[in-house]
């Protein structure tokens, strides 16, 4: 049995969304674990003992923790092919990686800076700058993501949802904490509005809570 | 046939060690290309072509373009098995892709914050504080890393030099030039002392010229 732990609305939405496509591909249920990041609950020592980075997600499986959005999804893919989480094609498999694996380590970091900016420098100075130079980047690259959309059809790569569908998804949301606003990036925001209709991303927005678009005007 | 593009002592000694392991496997040849950062050569309009991050590595499979460290490792282990870039038990395999994917997205930046702090800030001041704040958080990722070599024997996953190997050896290279002195990580120095040694890892080191620590007393 796969146990999912996620926090509404942080990046464990896109293992939520590949176990949302695993049960509707194959029948395989999982059990979602809440963790209350405002209330420390990734940081108390059970958690601590399962992810030593005290991080959302975790995904236990038989009872074995996996760390790290790319290696859930690898692996999740690699027990489930009939779920498409990845393309099955080895090439466009390997693009879809590539795609996966930058949003992982330069967009959603960037918005990091933006959020949590404590987590890079520690002067209230630099916060402010943390938080205005990589909210600029942020942009830069939803304006990326958004290319790739208007090359991909119907989905990022191809015919069907997959992780990296789900990744572009929660940096859009983000991008809205990040004051931008997504009708800036229409067709962007255009193929999250479609994506968020399919069933397996539709259960996980419901199971989170999660109100699609978060930009507020000032 | 593969080519890949990249730079002495940058991250793309990853994939520079993985396709030397697979030549050993296998016996299948690759070109090496070098790029020179430090002539603006990742930011030629041809290149930019091949791969618009304007990064190393970069693997060209057969004339198609593929970045991305993660990617090109899953990539290669998927097409060449033999080489054992990664365990080959699927459980061990998706525990080596999540320490890979978090040197590739928490230890790495880590250490472009000390060495390219521009990229998050245009401060001066914040550029001061972001050196040192990042290269005391990275001292204590090479502690955990440290600790995993003390678990994995002989090497971190166990019988075979893999690619999370060489990512190892790179970031404690780049420690030296973080002014972190690699004797005070003795058992990490040791395990690297002892992978440099091994035929895929030393020809990788050779033919990039690199000398295996860069730390120098002040
Ligand atoms: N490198 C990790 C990043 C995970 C991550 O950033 N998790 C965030 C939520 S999006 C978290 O748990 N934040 C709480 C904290 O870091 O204190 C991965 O790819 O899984
Ligand atoms: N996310 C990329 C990072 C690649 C990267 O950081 N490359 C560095 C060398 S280690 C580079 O090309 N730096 C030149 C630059 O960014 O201007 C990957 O995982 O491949």
């Amino acid at each position: 049995m796969n146990e999912l732990h996620f926090a509404p609305g942080a990046c464990s939405f896109v293992p939520h969304v590949a176990l949302e496509l695993v049960r509707a591909a194959t029948g395989e249920d999982f059990a979602p674990r809440l963790v209350k990041l405002h209330k420390g609950e990734h940081l108390t020592p059970e958690y601590l003992a399962l992810n030593p980075d005290g991080q959302v997600p975790l995904l236990v499986a038989d009872g074995r923790p996996l760390s790290q959005v790319v290696a859930i999804c690898d692996w999740l893919d690699r027990q489930y092919p009939a779920a498409g989480l990845l393309p099955a094609d080895p090439w466009t498999r390997a693009q879809a990686m590539s795609v996966l694996a930058w949003m992982n380590n330069t967009v959603h970091p960037t918005f990091t800076h933006v959020f949590m900016p404590h987590k890079f420098a520690d002067g209230e100075l630099s916060h402010a700058e943390l938080k205005r130079f990589n909210a600029e980047r942020y942009r830069s690259l939803l304006e990326r993501i958004q290319s790739l959309v208007e090359r991909g059809a119907p989905w990022l790569f191809g015919e069907r949802v997959g992780v990296v569908d789900a990744y572009a998804l929660t940096l859009l949301r983000w991008g809205g904490m990040a004051k931008i606003d997504p009708d800036s990036l229409p067709a962007y925001k255009a193929y999250v509005d479609r994506l968020a209709a399919t069933p397996a991303v539709a259960a996980a927005l419901e199971r989170e809570r999660l109100p699609l678009h978060t930009f507020k005007k000032d």
